[in-house]
């Protein structure tokens, strides 16, 4: 029977985050955590004894879990689920099949963003199921929806968790290479965001060049770029830091023509496996 | 005989800009470059017959040349020689011994934002010489000063070169994986920027770990991270795309503490070459 507006399976850090947002927003809230006690700070929530009077409890059922696959099996009588843990566009195809008029969601936002506007949300599935809970999922931060196909949000997800670790290694990598010069990190933050404004105001137009197949310099040529690298390398072993995260940036331009800007990179990346 | 306001010396894509940038500030430029003719289009510009014409023609004399050791013994007789040609922070020290009172500066910007607010000039050395000049070098671009050690902007620069590159890698590496699923880049832009927004929030903080050694997690532990990049493996193996640059990322973590958070790779970049 259901009794509240939306049911919340799994309280870990985001979990929880996302009940105590839909709780704030005036929503009446169904909870369900493996190991239990993780409610007890939710002022207000239903506490179910099982997923499966969890996932009846409501019309909506959000699910956060470190490991979807655990929980899966017991969430078939869900009526709209959306499934917001952390999987590949694979796993969201294959729960696609038993739950076609739900959502896979990915989070970009740490817990803390959520419930505000730090926080996006993308969906991608059933549009309808978007439509009607639109207003639901805003509590929870800004919510894009995709498209129906339900591999959409992983996918992106993944492009967007990858864009993260490679910028914050490019951070980390220069703090380390001012270290050795006996230079802070904190005074370098300021450029370092000039910097990273100044490459993404430079992703639409690499993102028509991949989307086109056509490469030419933009910013300059891949030649330059190579050159650059190996002065990195150099200041790299001068300073007597690790050459790593350089040679690796200056094997990837190997074998591509470097009269062409850097988005030829892509054709690197999207290659088959082990080529 | 000092004649001109400020010299040019190098007129590639740069050099051709910032001479421009300041003619139409209304500085009085003199130029010299390698092979001739690529002032034909600076109107108003002195040309030097010689380098060492240009050098003494001006008090602050700016070169931005491909190679600069190919021209540095004849730049001696330069009153302020500003060096804003690329290269390492060793090539930086060497040419502060003969040209103490001199500037060594890097440019954070493509020629076509040079004389604009997209353009960030650093510069590093004798702090009079900057003063002196601060006006002038605003007609550039954004002109940060960063300390009298002349390797700094070098080493600033390199360690914004290689976030970029890096960050450029994370995006074409999503643009790879959503192609691979049939979906085009330019939709991925804004999520990229978003994605982009959200770690440039993070950086402050991880700077304050980075200078004080420490790292507990921010965002999330290190595990977690690890955990995601297994599913980025995963997802662009079952994608056919090259799992080279996910893989990459995961081998900077091992026999790094997982319990950590994400800071703690400095210590892998900044470890020596080769341990």
């Amino acid at each position: 029977m259901q009794t509240t507006d939306v049911t919340v399976i799994g309280l870990g850090l985001m979990g929880h985050a996302l009940a105590r947002a839909l709780l704030a927003g005036g929503r009446t809230v169904t909870v369900w955590n493996r190991t239990p006690g993780k409610a007890d700070d939710l002022a207000g929530a239903q506490r179910a004894a099982t997923p499966e009077e969890a996932v009846t409890a409501s019309e909506l059922v959000v699910v956060c879990v470190s490991d979807f696959a655990a929980v899966a099996d017991r969430l078939g009588k869900a009526v709209t689920l959306v499934n917001l843990s952390s999987g590949t566009s694979q796993s969201a195809r294959d729960t696609a099949r038993w739950a076609p008029d739900g959502l896979d969601g990915a989070i970009m936002a740490a817990p803390g963003g959520i419930g505000t506007a730090d926080a996006t949300i993308v969906y991608s599935g059933d549009r309808a199921a978007f439509d009607r809970h639109e207003a639901t999922f805003a509590l929870l931060g800004g919510a894009v929806y995709l498209g129906e196909d339900h591999a959409l949000a992983a996918l992106h997800e993944m492009a967007v968790v990858s864009l993260m670790w490679n910028l914050l290694n490019g951070f980390l990598h220069g703090t380390a290479l001012l270290r050795a010069a006996g230079v802070g990190a904190a005074g370098y933050v300021p450029l370092a965001a000039k910097g990273v404004e100044t490459v993404t105001g430079w992703l639409a137009a690499y993102a028509d060049q991949v989307d086109a197949g056509d490469f030419p310099p933009l910013d300059a040529t891949l030649d330059v770029h190579v050159a650059a690298m190996d002065h990195l390398i150099e200041e790299s072993r001068h300073l007597g830091v690790a050459t790593e995260l350089p040679e690796f940036l200056r094997s990837l331009t190997s074998g591509i023509d470097g009269s062409q800007g850097y988005a030829a990179l892509v054709e690197r990346f999207g290659r088959p496996p082990g080529r």
